[in-house]
């Protein structure tokens, strides 16, 4: 059976990597089983070989790809039933639409999540995560989550473009989703899972698509429990 | 033979409507020829029946069509060949792209161009379009523009999901430009043919993604001059 390495939380049912929501997203989107294989950050010598270091990871048979985006391709090429793009130009915007959550969305889920993705560490992780972060940030973390009331209006702006699509048809795939549309499922489900942050109200156009998506594949993303502080 | 109504300015070769730039690179797409009408702010009376005073408007024999993006599905519709998107997906993708410049870019394009967009009416229009556009701002033309220096900042930050991508591939579209591509191509115009403002460094890949668009079908973009003062 087909192996999905996942990011681990300390909470058994919580699993918060946007990258690998994706993929789960896309792999019941064309009727695959797959077995999820959660590691935390300092568990990453137990990925397969070759080993980058990161997650998602799939495992299919003798072949081993890296990279939300790279499985995503592999998976279309591999399993040509429901495809996750529908035309070559399907596919290059859906390029556009990764760049623009993680250049325009993540940095900012980055800052208002950081201290519920640090409290979801288990004790063991905490030292870890804390020291790698706070290099990477050249702050701490209580000082890079900071002004975390501006982040979270900003973000919510940032969200901007999607709220005016989904007011005007149901998926960014139109009728039906597509890796696009898992794409940007990852970025809710990291905040979502991740965050006891609350972005958007029931009456945002967002929160309608988000219970659409939530719905897909037998609530498939409902499986990935909200983050416990709610 | 078809009609393009496009927003004038008082030079004779100057066009910066962001629509309409959408259309013209659509028509040339298909191998349609067209007459552009350039009509100033205070002529909408000249426009075609129906009249909902805005631009572009395409006239095709009998049939009268207003807003770049039901422009741009009439066309697909009738004129088959050369389709502006190649798949259901591709088209609902675009409605994505095109909220995101609107969202994201054209607010900032509005203030740091807005002095220049001023002084592009030739003297029997400034007065309305300062009345017009102070009301809807309001505040004045010189407040709206104000920390110009910092809008450029958030401008070149907010296109930074474009320059990922088209430093992956040549178009949003892929291989070859789609609808997607002249909806940023018509942002891309405004800022160039409609200020004087400079936001891509000839070593951003944006920048020779938009010397890609203004060679398309015989330079038609470039036959947009740059705004004058440069």
């Amino acid at each position: 059976m087909i192996q999905l390495f996942d990011l681990a939380t300390k909470y058994e049912n919580v699993r918060f990597s946007p990258f690998c929501w994706r993929i789960k997203l896309s792999l019941a989107h064309k009727g695959l089983e797959w077995k999820d294989i959660p590691v935390f950050f300092t568990e990453k010598h137990k990925l397969p070989t070759p080993n980058d270091q990161k997650v998602p990871v799939l495992v299919d048979g003798d072949t081993v790809i890296h990279d939300s985006w790279d499985i995503a391709l592999y998976l279309d090429k591999k399993y040509t039933d429901a495809l996750l793009f529908d035309s070559p130009e399907s596919m290059s915007q859906s390029l556009f639409i990764k760049h623009w959550t993680e250049a325009s969305l993540h940095a900012l889920i980055s800052r208002v999540g950081i201290m519920d993705f640090y409290e979801a560490q288990p004790e063991s992780e905490q030292d870890y995560f804390r020291t790698s972060r706070e290099a990477r940030f050249g702050m701490t973390l209580e000082q890079w989550g900071g002004d975390s009331e501006r982040y979270k209006v900003e973000l919510n702006q940032a969200f901007q473009p999607l709220r005016m699509t989904v007011s005007k048809q149901a998926y960014l795939g139109g009728v039906a989703p597509n890796f696009s549309d898992y794409i940007v499922f990852g970025t809710l489900q990291w905040l979502r899972c991740g965050t006891s942050v609350k972005v958007f109200n029931p009456d945002d156009p967002i929160y309608d698509y988000r219970e659409r998506l939530l719905d897909l594949y037998d609530g498939l993303g409902r499986s990935g429990a909200e983050y416990p502080s709610n």
